[in-house]
């Protein structure tokens, strides 16, 4: 049931609506409504717009975010306060949105959630000082933004599971991220992903099954998103949570301190950027005691992907990394157990700490995973990839590493950094950084990496001697 | 998604609980819960317990309903009324409606549906004596049974698609009922099937999906089935209004009193002759002003399943028959998009005539549509297929011709009747009794009709002589 | 806010309306409103518009059935069963059920009510017949009507007040109802009358105002009536739950079977018949064992009543009839704590017995308290009042000889049967017969009794010697 | 009704509890649940206590706020954010907030009103500096405050009546307000008050009435108050909707955007005040063409009161000043057919221009209403009562001058300053105030003013000579 909305060759079809919003939108000021206009000089309209065209394009795949705002030049929206309430009139809007004429629901309570976001961070959360230290700040900001979209919900125990994996995978480990979703659903666990297609749409159409077998009403599929992200990983309708945060680093420290527990599906690059990150976080020693399921998963055919990641952490942070978590190959049930097992463990921390099961507050997450990244040559050079750090350090600037590389191999702004400055220079230790090359000229070799033009894998760095 | 509860070789496994019904099942009386005890002699038990073990069993895939029984021999089913109400204790119950020990709510629902209904008939509606003539009261009964489960909705415009089709087909007709499903689910339909497998239940998971989408909550999957079918077409669980009716008749009368249209897919010899029942009806002249609309569709694959059914119908009816339906290939769309100007037709009908939109009250089904028919070589010798004959009896007589010759080449009881008594005598026009076997002949080609031992097709009749 | 539906001098002005039912109505058949229109000679019309006329003047008091009806000798009734459900058309309704042309809702919900019952009655009821004996029978019937009015409700712990008491009783009285009905509101309990005012309207007044503070939703303002009464005894709008039973027998079995507590406020003979009926069944040897909360309660000025009653129930019936009430005089609180003390026992007590808490089955009410009593000669002169009896049977002959004395002194039919036959002939105990007298005298003295031509109280029987 | 929680002598009971709140109260930071704790020197603690106790204590009468503080010396509220959510722990709380040890749910939500604004008043809204002008920047906070509150209800027509009046009136007019809203009510509308008792009271209660009878289920009762007169005006727990607005000026504001018309019954001389802010607005040019229903009304003993008032109102202000406002004596059906009347035309209005029905934006407040006036001496001799200035204007120094004359007889601060400074010297036109030395006569008669020691009313200013 994967193309339900084939495109069709030619210029899109469009449509032109004014529509009334579902889903909770609390009311707007007219002075929140003024700030939204094109003409308001905020650039707040034009975030708007890229936003809502990523929601009713929802379903297509690209991985190139502007291609659709080129396919549709005409689009605009404009939110007004009426008499009745706000409406949200759209021009030239994707026809895809749309049956017979009429705006799919939630398709609406997604627009919603745009306008929600981009208002409450833009009008609230900039102009807020508060008597915090920064890195108290940030969590607090990403606290709020969260309970302004109110996915905070008190009187609920843990049962809400994080599921990170590949938008663009194969069609087995589709179909099996469909079965683990109708697993975790059965047993009446709620879903969170980034929302785009692949790993992190299977799962909420597995569960959609399965929490209707289970008469379950009020099922919570999040889908948490940022405005560089939400264009290339458009949101499916089966969302009825969207949040954007406003960045990619807030975007993460949602993910982690609104789930309960995550499965990591095979993916790319970026799933290996973010099973770092995460490990970062939880080998931190002021963690050990906090627990966090984490299973890595995949069919049949997808083990090697696990085996090699799995190899690859333990030469790098020691064997004991491995007890962060379990790796599950080809068996949905026991997914969805193991699961439920951890939420158990984690319910009755939260209950011992007197820590809310909303929000993992005492998940200590420090300020240098919370800043953004950028792989310069000074900052790669900056990196220190030796055993003897501390192992969260030490996978902190492993993740720095891969995505610098990553950069170098892939991006545009790296590649052209490489062909302008030489390698990056890591000081590192040779067989660490030996099997980070390994582990990358595999994902060459699965497709879950594309270098430009077809080449072959040429690391893109020098190890500094000692 | 279709093996979720792949059963395991060797002895299945077994769950006894006691579980609290959901779903909205009246309370019973001290009276009504003693005759459902297996001491009561009143033969309700056996039933209750046959029915319960086809809920148990859904998504289980058997011709033979017998099979059921014997893999669970021990299976009891008790229903006890207590303190705060009804308690259902199932003993040695098949594992697979139990997730984890618990037992799927949808599944629950179906077991209350099961004791309710088994309970109203015998207690409720077999003592009843109306004041109306025969097919009145029998529809009069038609009509309370769905009442009493809650099925006839008022306030809401027709938007019941009945799906008829295969319980047995190919994946690629499986995944086209999904599509068609889903097409009708955007536009906020509800479905109704006889509740088994295939055909069945493609069009409501693909309805799930849309409705998720739709933000639609309150959606009617609805069963209908009788005692006879349940264990062959064991419901699944994501029908959420199931009704057991009596018998076959009342089954047939109850699907096209409650649905506004009907689609119909690719099918076997039971579809062919749920085809003929209704155009029996259609074409009565007292229907002729009643729009019901009726498509028939399927994917690309299967184009000439309809063809030879067209060409069958034109030719023994005349081409007037045509008018009553229309035939799609490939295009899910279009046709959700033709049924909803079709339930648009039957909304403005039943506003012009008052008649209920819960309940088509205005359809005449004469008796001999209500009452069974057993194809006995006197029964068969009984019918007329002449082309002088109104078109509504050479209908009904085909459709009788039509389940007889079926009988007598597939079911052991007609098998062995043609073997003791030779071949049916059918008083019938020489070129229409050809063109039926000519049907049937293409039936087992496409492996929609299994003759025993796997033989050619020998017609088991002959044709009286003028 | 007695009187905010004022009547007003001269013909009362009235309304034609067609509306649409709230409240949960099934649908009705064809056959089923056939019965209901006034040329299908089944009188169910007349029953209809008779019950429908006394809804629609709820809060007119007048002891007069009849008189309503000539107020309104073009008022009809309709019900049509159309596309989206059913209606009821109203011809010359009386004005005080509407608002501004609007039909109050809570009138409609009663309207509805009244067609269900009376629809069940007569097409469903009548025509079953029970393997029973007849006292399981007529137990049978009861069940039955409360569960099709959807009364019983499984998974509700026992919170069901039956308030009993005068019609017509003083303001302070009144007031004292409505605060002992905000004490028990204010607990969570909910509350069934007969429906009428006075005493039946104060409890649920002043529960609405509490169940409003405790923020509770789902209240239950059970009334129960039947066709002779409902007319003098009109449902207050409040009443969110009505049920006509189709006797006065049925419907004391219903308070008894569905009330989890009985509070009794002073009334006039017809209450003090009702403390005799239930406590002859609380004294019957099977009932022993049965916990029944029954508390006689008033304000401080009409504490004389209730002395009175104990007076005369302990002499007749010995001092330890006395443990089946409490008396509470003016305190409003305390009988509330009482009566949840009360149903914690009961709750237990149902727990221990396995007996449903919505129908109390264990209650063993013989056939004699099910069956009409009708005050002849002959059957006043079968009585025995002798202190050697089994007490619940003396109770029952004690209610029967109430009941014939108060019809010999005030009821038309009884006051022509003592000028043409003479006295009753009762055989009886001298000492209790000459309290029963006392009694009456009292009733009279407080205006509890009103006597024909305010002529002074006349004993209308003899004691016949020993 | 009114007496129902009836204080003891002696020192009061209490109670100690920690309670789950109820009534959507969005989660709380750790960081703004530090700030509510009394050591965190915020000053928040102090104020959380107070409006908390206050509303424990809903339905004392006292004009002594301090009073309730004292009598519970013990008393404390701190917040707590555990696992499942919030919880409020009390300490020696006034025992009159709970039955039987429970709370009464009604209180529970007005707590958790209480701590939501105070902790958004305190962290969200203070810390916002708007790009707007003063008056701009002011109504934004109303706003906000209000939709934080979740009182801003799109979709739904206008249909929320602001009722005003004293809090201390005779039986009569308290009955009258019962009779009032009961109409109200029956056409489906919503209260709105400043939430204590007397006028603020009585339409909630018969409100309650006639919704329960209407069915209507999702009701508000909107309490609108600030710090300083919630003591003294304790909340009803009728009061689904509470919000404190930091100051009065905001929470006169609240009322008139909030409202779409408003009902005066009689009261003192702070109701006078309200008549005088209100037609000061509705006089002004900005605001000629916004409709705005005003309804004076009272039972008939009370006529004098309006008659007063309107008297000196065309005297002061022009005949003209009469077509902003409707007097009605003793008619509460009149009032409410007038209401719907006048609400209709808001209802128009509002969709002419686009403007919300949730709150009226049109309606221009200028600046000098929405900020506070301190009737010093310099204050009021800056007050020029002339008939030839505007009306509006003169409005608004007729309402300081009448403020500032009624400190002056009765606030302990104003008499203190009239000893030490002498009378008020008020440049005015001298038969307007001898106009309104007659009705603050009149008032004193009416025992709607109480002057210091019962002395007689002797005018604390004197008029400039021109």
């Amino acid at each position: 049931m994967n193309d339900f909305q084939a495109g069709r060759a030619g210029k899109p079809s469009t449509v032109s609506a004014r529509i009334s919003p579902i889903g909770g939108l609390d009311v707007l000021s007219r002075h929140e409504v003024a700030r939204l206009r094109g003409a308001s000089g905020s650039g707040l309209h034009a975030l708007l717009r890229r936003c809502a065209l990523a929601v009713l394009t929802s379903g297509n795949i690209s991985d190139d975010p502007r291609a659709i705002l080129e396919q549709y030049p005409d689009f605009d929206i404009q939110v007004l306060q009426q008499d009745r309430g706000m409406k949200i009139e759209l021009s030239n809007a994707p026809a895809q949105a749309f049956v017979d004429g009429q705006i799919i629901r939630g398709i609406n309570e997604l627009l919603v959630a745009v306008v929600r976001d981009i208002v409450y961070v833009s009008t609230q959360l900039e102009q807020v000082g508060f008597d915090l230290d920064a890195s108290a700040a940030l969590t607090q900001s990403v606290f709020e933004i969260l309970r302004n979209a109110r996915i905070l919900k008190p009187q609920v125990d843990p049962n809400l599971v994080v599921c990170w994996g590949g938008h663009s995978i194969s069609r087995e480990e589709y179909d099996y991220t469909k079965l683990v979703g109708y697993q975790l659903g059965l047993r009446g666990l709620d879903i969170c992903t980034g929302c785009g297609p692949g790993a992190m749409k299977g799962p909420m159409k597995g569960a959609t099954i399965s929490h209707a077998k289970q008469r379950r009403r009020h099922n919570r599929y999040i889908g948490i998103t940022e405005p560089g992200i939400i264009a290339a990983e458009s949101p499916n309708p089966i969302v009825n949570h969207l949040v954007i945060m406003p960045d990619i680093e807030k975007r993460l420290e949602a993910f982690v301190r609104l789930g309960h527990g995550i499965i990591v599906f095979p993916g790319g690059v970026g799933t290996a950027e973010e099973i770092l990150y995460l490990l970062g976080i939880l080998l931190h020693p002021d963690n050990a005691s906090t627990p966090f399921p984490l299973i890595f998963t995949g069919p049949r055919q997808s083990a090697a992907y696990f085996e090699q990641i799995d190899r690859f952490l333990r030469l790098s942070l020691g064997d004991e990394v491995a007890r962060h978590y379990q790796i599950v190959v080809d068996d949905p049930e026991t997914v969805a157990r193991m699961m439920i097992k951890g939420l158990e463990k984690v319910r009755h921390n939260r209950l011992d700490t007197k820590d809310a099961f909303f929000f993992n507050w005492a998940l200590q997450i420090p300020l240098e995973f919370q800043q953004p990244f950028r792989p310069t040559h000074e900052a790669m050079r900056a990196l220190q990839i030796h055993r003897e750090r501390p192992r969260h350090a030490l996978a902190a600037d492993l993740r720095r590493a891969f995505s610098g590389i990553v950069a170098g191999n892939v991006k545009e702004e790296g590649v052209q950094a490489i062909e302008q400055h030489g390698p990056f220079a890591i000081d590192g230790d040779a067989d660490i950084m030996r099997a980070l090359d390994k582990l990358l000229q595999a994902f060459v070799d699965q497709h879950r990496m594309k270098l430009p033009g077809g080449t072959a894998y040429v690391p893109c760095y020098r190890v500094l001697s000692a």
